[in-house]
């Protein structure tokens, strides 16, 4: 990275001691504006929703608001930085939801990833309209996500899901560009953590109740240790899980053997772990989603000089950006216009086929949207909202 | 009060969604602007954190921003109205956080009151500059407040010290109008909830480290069940404590007859429970502060007429309005400046004096600077820096 970059990057969080404030809707002007926006007059509020709760939703910022939640276990590809140090990154995350879906969004950090970590997610609701997860550490974001489901606010793990739903919309487009089916396509996913696992179970459907979802024939998941079989050391839960519906060849060896003949190399995992021999190793016209950040597993000149046909990283200065701003401020205006109970599987279906959708006519340097192209909030958060209606987790209709 | 005000206050509420919003400092414009916020160069400014956390007040939001913690346990004169009923209130103050001392508050508002409330706060700490503890049910604030002070910010339970500050400033105006001496009062306190107990610790000096707190000769106190004296039914250990500084002519009875005689009458309790008969019993000139909201304890325009000299209440539509906005900003302003770790004794009675002597010369119908008035915040915010480091709690000198 050039240096001056590093420094503006610093130089401008330390002007504006960091880079979300607080603003007030109302003037606050006059003695009956203070009156009305605090004491007395805005008991009259608090007396209404009292009686009837839901009505926070009618008065108050709970609308439109979502918590941030992180601990700062795997922050971004530093990995167990902690709290403080993941404040800006929880800051930007606000900031773009603001910006993107006119979400109001604050980051909750919590300092110790302690077993009541679940009650102090669920305690703190009330204000929220929703809650993403962000940053934790797979196998423990698993289990927090699955259990926070009956918050009564939809609770989503965008490590998880919005990688998935952005990457399920740019794998549909790539197989179009090749014209390959996308039913029938051999799949290598590298990387089982948070992204990798979500990844895997949108493209085998498992555990994902979903009329929408479309299985891929072949998936072969590898972790560090190289590919995941049944029996193999290193298996937690999740891992073990998917070998239900993956690697249906019971194949073993490394990401190499993984890699022969596959038409898809779907990398969530270090960078520069993909030589150009093993994209030569692959079918014909081969799909690289090169996602580690800031260094791909493969640079996307080499992975073309070998071959490749299609390549998408995580990063803006390349082709097809698998940036999950495509996806979670459309998945959460979707869900707070509805007012959702819960982000369904449906829901995170819809907006990858949204996102699909609005590539027109995909070409290999173009099979996702452009994220800064703020038209497509719009797009997902109509499918989700629709979907959350169809699938019945909708509470405004 | 009148209907329309009534239906203005829910409607604007309704039509705005509450009252704040979050909103970006930088533009988020190009892809360059996106890098330098969030993904990739934001990591840089993770980096610097991760080495040392303090870096958080340098890079984020943490510099400027309190948390407003409740669980709507004791909302406005409202009660135990739950976490939902309490959103716009914690709104309110928020936004009187940004409007008075620009400081970034967000509220986190607790589903339950669970044993690990004291857990779930210290866990939420990593963003936050400061805490600040609102509409907490008494007896527990006490705790609450008392557990929190290592949690390595400020901590502040508002409604007992916001009001104590803003009432020691009023009562030392009022004393100069009436030309009592102020150490020679005799007062009595009617409510021993939050605010009551805290302005009794003020009057009495009682637990209260710091060389600035000047001692009122004779202080009784009273409650829902009359005047609070040793071995009395119904005395938590807040009451019990003290009584070791407090009623020391150990009397008995109702708040009639802690009245008689008395210089200064302090209601921190229920509307209409003084009547022109007690005032009337009070020494010459009395001094009266009936903070009950909306009714007060005895209306200005009977307590005028039984002989009352000075009258304060906390409605901002009579004089001498002790509203806690003439506190809580500039003490947390004077916190957050000097990065204090926590808000010491010391700095709650340079507010007070700092309050008092912002009025230069005190007259019946003005004891207390006024609530709109913007530039009380900084003599407040100067006076508690300046404490901050004079009692050694400041971390930027």
């Amino acid at each position: 990275m050039p240096k001056h970059i590093r420094d503006e990057a610093l130089e401008l969080h330390a002007r504006n001691k960091g880079k979300l404030e607080i603003r007030s809707k109302l003037p606050l002007k006059t003695r009956r504006d203070l009156s009305i926006a605090y004491t007395p007059h805005v008991a009259e509020v608090s007396k209404e929703i009292a009686k009837n709760k839901l009505l926070a939703y009618k008065y108050t910022i709970k609308s439109n608001s979502v918590a941030i939640v992180t601990d700062g276990s795997a922050v971004l590809g530093l990995g167990n930085v902690g709290a403080y140090a993941s404040i800006p990154v929880m800051e930007g995350k606000a900031i773009l939801f603001k910006e993107f879906a006119g979400i109001d969004a604050f980051p909750i950090i919590l300092k110790d990833f302690h077993d009541d970590f679940i009650d102090d997610v669920r305690n703190i609701e009330p204000i929220f309209g929703g809650i993403i997860l962000e940053d934790i550490a797979a196998p423990k974001c698993f289990e927090v996500e699955e259990k926070l489901q009956d918050v009564g606010v939809p609770v989503m793990h965008d490590d998880q899901w919005g990688t998935a739903v952005v990457l399920l919309a740019g794998l549909i487009n790539a197989a179009r560009v090749v014209r390959k089916d996308f039913s029938s396509l051999k799949v290598v996913i590298n990387g089982a953590g948070a992204a990798g696992i979500a990844i895997a179970r949108v493209l085998t459907c498992y555990k994902m109740r979903s009329r929408l979802c479309r299985k891929v024939k072949d998936v072969v998941m590898c972790d560090s240790k190289g590919i995941i079989y049944p029996g193999r050391d290193h298996l937690n839960r999740y891992k073990e899980e998917l070998l239900s519906v993956s690697n249906r060849r019971r194949i073993k060896g490394s990401l190499k053997e993984a890699m022969a003949g596959a038409d898809v190399f779907i990398g969530v995992s270090v960078g520069g772990c993909v030589t150009m021999d093993m994209v030569r190793s692959m079918s014909k016209d081969p799909i690289i989603f090169a996602m580690a950040n800031p260094t791909p597993e493969i640079m996307p000149d080499k992975a073309r000089k070998a071959g490749a046909a299609v390549i998408g990283t995580g990063r803006s200065d390349f082709a097809n950006q698998i940036n999950n701003v495509l996806a979670f401020p459309g998945i959460f205006r979707g869900a707070l216009d509805t007012r959702a109970s819960v982000i369904s599987d449906e829901m995170k279906f819809a907006a990858a086929y949204a996102l699909a959708d609005y590539v027109k006519e995909p070409t290999q340097k173009h099979i996702i949207p452009d994220p800064l192209d703020k038209k497509v909030v719009e797009a997902v958060a109509a499918a989700v909202a629709k979907a959350a209606i169809k699938s019945g987790c909708a509470r405004i209709i």
